[in-house]
Formats: structure tokens, C-alpha cells, sequence
């Protein structure tokens, strides 16, 4: 169960930590010292190495300092060469923030877009590629809107078979889903610190192969986002080439030995899914539905529709916050929902409690649930 | 004196803090529920309060993930009008820094440069800004790459009387030196967590003119770095926009009650000068020189020259490090130095104690520094 005092967090981040974790932030390194140096180059090839690659088969750990946005951001707006082209696969507010980045940066772009419940059609992707002069491809791993899965492998194959770059935001699946990264035939997968490797929010990271970085250096467009310069400092004198969140790297390094003695990502999956699994009998058995199709959920994050008409989330919310749980709104634009998050340094048995406290602030707004 | 188990730092940052702005840390808080957004809002205000200012005045307070270059680059690329022309004025390298972003972002630019020990010709700049429609004029405060303190109230008159933007980055300065902010008529400074408010490193703010964000809303290059579009967040529901650094805020929020019941700006600008007298005294006695003359030199870090020809920096650093200090490398291009930084949680007390240390370090190394 969770070792917090506070009140466990049923979001998509910033998450419940361990307590080692946190504990792991009472230090002061230097930035510039040795010791925070290897620090640095252990992370960075630990995220590698969970990922079943290595910089010897040509991958790169990126660091990058701000929210996972900001890793987002720094990728798209560095490895784009001027006359790039990127196709977006969208069904998510997560696909529209990366047509939103590019088209800050006045990058060219087309969009393929699908409800917030379905998964992008094949056909339409592969006829769209056979389009104008595409030289990326772009897709959210787990959309956190919807808590929807999307097939990487399948928008890979078709990406590589038209000779496109093929980006990935696995923002919150990467370290808790299981996944083939070499199948997925990936040129640069972005996610951050506080998702499923369950460390605290103040950096994000790029993997991404190195052939990649070095084509387009110099081509960025800021300079605090620069992806290659960030990679070039790292591998020259091992440092960030701007202050690092110091404290948010030693929690990153204590998180990332607790993934490993837990048992690798195989392991924390199988945890998230109990998660979800508890969760989505919980809500089911009160009469709550699920807004992504059964086949399609992921084991990260879970939206429910609102169970009534006139369901008011708001006082929802307070209820289950007076009790001492945190769960989070509904982002999707196509029907009302609510999520409640799988993630984070959360166990069955406080989801189970959460279900008696949904429970309780049910009967106590006198939700009539409808069963569908 | 310092708390921790860790080396104390002499650096510019990330430093030493408290073990009670650490502890602060050791809490999972939500960042969108009620409790985070007040912690949020409450360090909003207490920044203006340190600048003594406030919203009634017409000023806000924006926090921004990422190091102290990240908040610059978020100004710099937000507020500048397609039209604008900027003045730099640059004696060292955060000024060369300033120049860099505004040229990566296509900016139009012009530069004033001095010597680093050297204060700008204010006659020199006046002159500049009689020229070709500046519209904004870039200065740092204390020139941390030196520390020399730059006179931003007189460029302030300058700008001012040109019409200009005064804009200043005070990134190591803010919190830890006493200056007249109205007088400087400022109307954006940037600073950053994990300086002169003891806090750890993770994010920067900008202290600036409402008038000046509403100006130049839409403008800004970037999604990530967009300054308005996060004050209107902060503003609107009272939230990041994107994950911010939960746990960083939190050791800031605990950093701004110790400074207030440290006495404030005074009372630890009085501490920082004494940790520098202590320096520069013992320094002196042993035959060092700094690089900035004295009349010119902040209380925020103190650059001393290389005492002879053939000195070993690294030999240096290393024996300091093993005695348990933390120094700085140099940074200035135009003389071979290394810094000792002033500012963090340290006290005369461990000041001197790193005297007696670089006076071993001088025994061990049979340094023979010529008396000048």
C-alpha cells in the first residue's frame, strides 16, 4: 500500500512516489561534480537499457529539463529539418498539442484525425503517406486523454515503409507497458519522470537514435530546448549544458533501482494492469461504464462517462478528496467523463479502497445509476 | 552553519539549502487540486512582495519550468514584437547568452560589450540607443560569469528615456541583494528557484509589467517557453499548464518562509556580504587576487585570478573536494580565474573553514603566490 502521507494520487501525474524516492531529494550535488556526473551517465543508460537498447547499437538518453511538453517541444522543434513534413495521428488532446507545437514553429504538418475511442485507421494512414512528401510521422503511445492504446507497431511499418522518421509521446506508458521497442521500428520515443518509472516531475527524456541527432544539428529551433546541443553536452563533459533539477535526477536514480527491484517493467505492468483490472470491476459493479472499448484500454489510466445526465463531477471530486483520495477530470472533448489514474507507487488494495470511497459518494449524492 | 551531510557548495548553483527547504520536499501533492494551487498562488504573491510591488501596481509574478536560461529564453521569445529591436549590453557570459537566444529566435539585436571586470560606458549605450529604433534593452545584474554588479538603475534611466523595455536578468541577484526595484524602472528581471531564495533548482520566474504581457500576447515562438499564455493559466484556474515541478515548488514555498524569517532582503544580503568579506579577507591573506575591482565586485560571487603561471585548477578543485568543498571553475574569457560562491546556506562560519582548507591546499600544492 502506499507509505504517504498524503492522500494517493489516482492521476496520470505528478504520481505517488515512494517514500525512498522522495527521501532520495534530502541531498545537495553539485552539478558540475563528479559524483553528480555519474549520476548523470548511469540514468541515461539505464533508460537505454530499459528500453532493450544501447548507445552501441546507436541509441541516445536525452535528458531534459521542464515538464514532459518540454521534451515534446525540444524533439519536434530540433530534429526538424526545414523542408520537414510531419503526419500527426490524432485522437487526443496529446496529438493535437504536437500539431500545435509544429505549428508554433511554423512546421509543416497535415493531420489524421480519429474520435477519442478508436483506434487510427491503417488504411487511412498508409493513403495519406502516399501523399505529399511526408518525413515524419508522429503518435501518442498511450493517449492519457482517453486512457486509449495506439498501435505503434503498425504506424511504425508504415511510417519505415515511406521512409519516414517515426516519433512516439509515450509520455505515460513508457517503463509500465510492456512492448517490442525494436519491433516497433521507433526513431525517437519521448516520456518523463514522473510517469511509470515513478520518479518526481521536473525533467523529461528523449531515447532517440543517434544518426537521427546528428542530421539535424544545428537546425533547432531555441536555445534551451536544443535537443542535439542538450546530447552534445552530455556526451562532451557529461553535465547539462543549463542547471539541472539536481534533486528531481537523484529521485529519478532511486526510482529507477526501485523499477528494477521490483522486476522490471514486465513486473510494474503487471501491477498497473491489477490496478486498472480492480478499478474497472470496482466501477462496474456500481453501475459506471467505461468510455474506451474494452479491447482498447490501456492499464495506465481509465475514463469513465458520467453515470447520470445531470452527474455533478465537481462535488464528486470533493467528496472523494474529503475523503483522502485524489482522482482526476475528464479530458476527452466527445463525451463527459472523469479518469481515474493506475500509476504511480499505488497497489490493488488502495484502489480497492478508492472503489469503497467512489462507493460511499455515491450513495451519498444519491446517484441513481442507470445499468446500461 | 550548513545542515547537510553534503559538501557545502561555493558555487553559483544549484546550492546548498537547508534541510528544512529539503524536508519540504518529502510530500506527493496534486497539481491541479486545491491545496498545490494555493501553495502556487501564495509564492506568486510573496515574489512581487520581495520586489515591493504587487497586482494592484500592475505587475505579475510567472513561474516557468526549467532552469534560469529557460525563463530568459521564455521572455526574450515572448514578449518581443516582430518589430522589436533589442540592446544588449554584455560584459560577460550571461550577457553573450541573452544575445544567443535572441539570435536563435531571428530577433533583431545590436551589442554593447565591455570587458568583464569593466562597467558599461553609459555614455556608449546612450549614444547606441539614439540609433536605429531600439525597442527593448537586455542587462544582467550581477554578471555571475565575473560577479561584477551592473548598474541597472542607470540603464534603466537610459532605456527609459528611449522609449525602450528594460529588461533584466538578476538570475543570481533577486532575493540576495538590496536594490531600489521601482527606481530601477525595470519592467520585466528574471530569476530563478535555486538562488538567492535558497530553493532548489526546477524552475525560473519572471517578475513583469501585466501591461507588457497583454502587449505582446500570441507573440511568443515557442509553445513550451510561451510566458503569457502560462500567466494566463496561472491566472485563469490558477494551474501550469503543463506538469510543473510539485516537489520544487514545495522546498520554494518553505524557501521564501525562511528568508522572511531570515529578516528579509537586508538580512541576507548582510549574511551573503559577510560570507564574501570572510572570503576575499582570507583570500587576500594568502596572496589571492580577485579579478573585478573591488569597488565593482556583488556579494555574490567573487572571481580570483590564477595566482601564478602554472597553476593546476583541476589539482586544486580536486584537493578542496576532498577535503569536503565544493569551488567553481572559472568563466571569464579574458583572464584565467576560478570563483567561490557566496550565496546558498552558508555562513562566515563556513566560509573561513574553506579558508583553512585552500590554505592546506596552497601547503600541499607549495603554491608560491607572489605578493602584487
Amino acid at each position: 500500500m502506499v507509505d504517504s502521507k498524503d492522500k494517493p494520487l489516482f492521476t496520470p501525474g505528478p504520481l505517488t512516489t515512494s517514500s525512498t524516492v522522495k527521501a532520495a531529494m534530502s541531498r545537495d550535488l553539485g552539478s558540475r561534480d563528479t559524483e553528480f556526473i555519474s549520476v548523470i551517465r548511469d540514468l541515461r543508460s539505464k533508460l537505454l537499457q530499459l528500453a532493450s537498447v544501447s548507445q552501441t547499437d546507436g541509441w541516445e538518453a536525452v535528458l531534459m529539463q521542464g515538464s514532459g511538453t518540454f521534451a515534446i517541444e525540444s524533439v519536434l522543434s530540433s530534429i526538424t529539418p526545414p523542408d520537414g513534413k510531419w503526419l500527426v495521428i490524432i485522437n487526443g488532446a496529446y496529438g493535437e498539442r504536437i500539431l500545435k507545437i509544429l505549428e508554433r514553429h511554423s512546421i509543416a504538418a497535415e493531420v489524421i484525425r480519429c474520435p477519442e475511442n478508436v483506434l487510427p485507421n491503417l488504411d487511412a494512414v498508409s493513403a495519406a503517406l502516399e501523399g505529399d512528401g511526408f518525413t515524419h510521422v508522429a503518435l501518442v503511445h498511450c493517449e492519457t486523454t482517453s486512457g486509449i492504446m495506439n498501435p505503434i507497431a503498425e504506424i511504425g511499418a508504415l511510417a519505415k515503409s515511406h521512409g519516414c522518421v517515426h516519433f512516439v509521446d509515450s509520455m505515460s506508458a513508457f517503463g509500465g507497458v510492456e512492448f517490442d521497442f525494436a519491433g516497433s521500428q521507433l526513431d525517437c520515443l519521448v516520456s518523463s519522470a514522473n510517469k511509470c518509472v515513478q520518479g518526481v516531475p521536473g525533467f523529461g527524456f528523449a531515447l532517440c537514435k543517434r544518426e537521427l541527432l546528428e542530421a539535424t544539428e544545428g537546425m533547432a529551433r531555441t536555445i534551451s530546448l536544443d535537443l542535439t546541443a542538450q546530447w552534445r553536452g552530455l556526451e562532451g563533459n557529461g553535465q547539462f549544458r543549463f542547471t539541472p533539477p539536481t534533486h528531481t535526477l537523484l529521485a529519478f536514480a532511486q526510482a529507477l533501482r526501485e523499477l528494477s527491484d521490483e522486476g522490471g517493467i514486465p513486473a510494474r505492468a503487471a501491477r498497473y494492469r491489477a490496478n486498472h483490472d480492480a478499478c474497472v470491476a470496482g466501477m462496474r459493479a456500481m453501475g459506471f461504464t467505461e468510455y474506451v472499448p474494452e479491447d482498447l484500454q490501456g492499464h495506465i489510466i481509465t475514463s469513465f462517462l458520467y453515470p447520470t445526465d445531470d452527474f455533478d463531477f465537481d462535488d464528486f471530486y470533493n467528496r472523494l478528496n474529503d475523503k483522502g483520495y485524489v482522482i482526476y477530470p475528464g479530458k476527452v472533448t466527445q463525451a463527459n467523463c472523469f479518469r481515474i489514474g493506475h500509476i504511480g507507487h499505488l497497489f490493488p488494495e488502495d484502489t480497492r479502497l478508492l472503489m469503497v470511497a467512489i462507493g460511499e459518494a455515491v450513495k451519498e449524492m444519491k446517484l441513481a445509476i442507470p445499468r446500461r
